[in-house]
């Protein structure tokens, strides 16, 4: 019989790797066997060395156990665009193909401080600019996108090829993939994870983000990476808890698994003794257009000094939409982009001061189940608001959409409340998907 | 007789070795004599391989005049926070003797593709931090400091040992080090020159900069990172110039050669015709201490971050100063770190709006002359604002103090008025610097 230690979570694998004789390496090759069975059809991979894996787990076998870190030998995968040592680094472009460079990215030389065991890399989308290019497929359904541009990294912890794995989020990019994927994930605040050492898109929004299958594991990811805030969370209590349900003012584009998800989450947690009340975003940000214009405005303006250097150097190798914003063809003014930043700068301060009113937000995650096919990778329509507000969220995987895929619904919390977020998801999360149907 | 090109600015060198018949070889040739006759006092090197340079300089000599880029051939010092693939990359810290990235950075990428000849790294402050360290000195006396954390970027170019070089500022360190060594210096607007694989210390302020023996030669570099104004810039006369006075609220710390030269300066400029008036800093900005705390609680917090890496892998070969950054012994809150960028949007409209009634607005550079000593690089106070506001600010090296050492003061314009900045720095410079008594 095979054996199954990659269906665990982290904390699984820490206590068996402790107590129950299970090697790193045993557990490293089941990964590894699950790999070879399954990345035919995912295709999550942008690279993988197979022995290199085992040489770094029979490594992490040898030490000892009082001197192993907090993610001792659990395995993790790399979204593509953060620099390795010992593994290639190709921004999901052939500009970088075989790109290796030195020295690990900030935060992979935490994970790996840590003891985590580096399984490869995920795919990306070109510089996670474009909305298609890897073939990695969904987990639930290989003729649909698991999203992107994190889609190696959604993909691979959906398929329990890896335990954990880190990706970045200037749009949608962590949490759409996780929603449809049906796994956990984390943005934090904006700047609370370094990104020294990872591709720049638009350093107003670029934030850094991880995907587990469960809250424990994301926590464990969050305390690696000293995520603190002013207060420890508070215990959660029912009948303590007040539910902002946040539409947005793009509920218009929501489909209908999205529709059926959300009023499903505001019923159970409503029967479940919270407080749930429908919040709608203040005046100045609800035109949706409005919306959307700055985060592209933004985000264009910033991709032109991002990206100059391959523009400079490789031009013919570069995508045209990249050439396009580099090119800045949709000709916005930079009298524009400062009246966006201080937008978000408003919007930032009055959206917090609302989130502070609540102990959660419940919004949306993606507009509907992953859509058919490779060639989009569907709309980060609900997620950018909370990229540039720029507060923490979680994906919570609860529901199951019109077409058997899975539909998650977000809980936000006020910046810098990253720790109380995860306390609430853990409860939310539990009772959500207890009742929502999605099992991971 | 020694040849001399050594002392040229970008213009003549560019123009002499296509018409002149002077190689870049010649060129090179002679920075390196000039090195070598100098860097004994000023050590500003943090890295040099003569011969390696002098390969690059017989390479580019080569290449057709058809082939050539905008920088071909101009020796350039990269501050030593910057990745370059061919030389050492040691951030100023001993954790990272001997660390050499396979990759440059992004604006390394983009000079090198300029045809810039790369002369060597430049000493930098322990990752830009610190307030001492290297013993860099100021080459108008070896016993005062050149200014940081850019010290070797400003020092190499004040002692003609290189033609132009680049650096960083989270604080004033361009602004403040091209004041004490008597150059030209350029901080552009906030993000729009990316920071791409250079290191990070707080990124709401780390912006780009770059030092030149003229304002020419800082247009030259603006071009070559592609900064663009919304509309070119309008042809500076006299009778049409207002210039803003401004002080700051942190006047009362200015020594006696920065008050000369301050008041010197809005002489000169009123004299020359341009109508000089004294504006006040907006009133809720008006107060000193809670400036200088907004900007230190923000940087305090991104440092947290930014080292955490370090301080995780390598605690023990981290200076004091940065490991109780990221032990967050100051105590700030995240709520201070949220009020404070809050501070920052509104103080960053308020401004803006003040700057786009007056061509440019006069300020100091630094609070005196460069102190004597190496154990303090003197104070940032009267760049800090201008940094994280985020307006460009050009460094003109017009005067002398009460020591004969160099003082500076500065030009700011509105943010992404940067090439507006470059044209009234050049005329106005040019009246200041020759009425100023400064000699480059």
């Amino acid at each position: 019989m095979r054996v199954r230690p990659w269906i665990l979570s982290s904390f699984s694998i820490l206590s068996s790797s402790c107590s129950r004789g299970v090697t790193i390496e045993t557990y490293a090759q089941s990964l590894l066997d699950q790999i070879k069975e399954r990345d035919g059809v995912v295709k999550a991979r942008a690279y993988l060395d197979p022995e290199f894996v085992l040489e770094q787990a029979r490594a992490l076998d040898q030490v000892p156990h009082n001197e192993r870190g907090p993610l001792h030998g659990i395995a993790i995968g790399i979204k593509d665009i953060m620099n390795t040592k010992d593994m290639p680094t190709q921004f999901g472009s052939p500009i970088y193909t075989g790109h290796q460079s030195r020295f690990d990215s900030s935060a992979v030389a935490i994970l790996r401080h840590a003891g985590a065991l580096m399984f490869g890399k995920a795919t990306t989308t070109e510089f996670t600019v474009t909305n298609s290019g890897p073939n990695t497929t969904n987990t639930h359904d290989p003729n649909r996108t698991p999203g992107g541009s994190s889609c190696g990294s959604a993909a691979a912890v959906a398929d329990f090829q890896v335990t954990l794995s880190v990706g970045a989020q200037t749009g949608g990019s962590v949490i759409r993939p996780a929603s449809y994927t049906g796994v956990f994930a984390y943005k934090p605040t904006y700047n609370v994870v370094l990104l020294e050492g990872q591709e720049t898109f638009a350093p107003t929004f670029d934030t850094f983000g991880f995907f587990a299958r469960s809250i424990d594991d994301l926590q464990l990811l969050a305390d690696v990476f000293a995520i603190k805030d002013d207060h420890p969370p508070k215990d959660i209590q029912s009948g303590d808890v007040s539910v902002a349900l946040i539409h947005t003012p793009m509920w218009a584009q929501a489909g209908p698994s999205t529709v059926a998800a959300m009023e499903k989450a505001a019923t159970i947690l409503q029967n479940w003794g919270a407080h749930v009340e429908e919040v709608a975003f203040p005046a100045e940000l609800s035109d949706a257009d409005a919306l959307r214009r700055i985060q592209k405005v933004i985000t264009s303006f910033e991709a032109q000094k991002s990206f100059l250097r391959e523009h400079r150097v490789d031009k013919e190798r570069l995508t045209p939409e990249i050439c396009g914003m580099v090119e800045n063809a949709a000709n916005y003014t930079n009298k524009e982009v400062a009246e966006a930043s201080d937008t978000y700068a408003r919007m930032r301060h009055v959206m917090n001061d609302l989130a502070k009113e609540y102990s959660v937000i419940l919004t949306p995650s993606a507009v509907d189940e992953a859509p058919l096919g490779l060639g989009d990778m569907g709309s980060a329509t609900f997620n950018t608001p909370w990229t540039g507000l720029p507060m923490p969220v979680i994906n919570i995987p609860a529901f199951i959409g019109a077409h058997g895929m899975p539909v998650g619904v977000s809980l936000v919390a006020p910046q810098f409340h990253g720790q109380h977020l995860l306390r609430i998801s853990k409860v939310l999360g539990g009772v959500l998907i207890a009742e929502g149907g999605w099992r991971i």
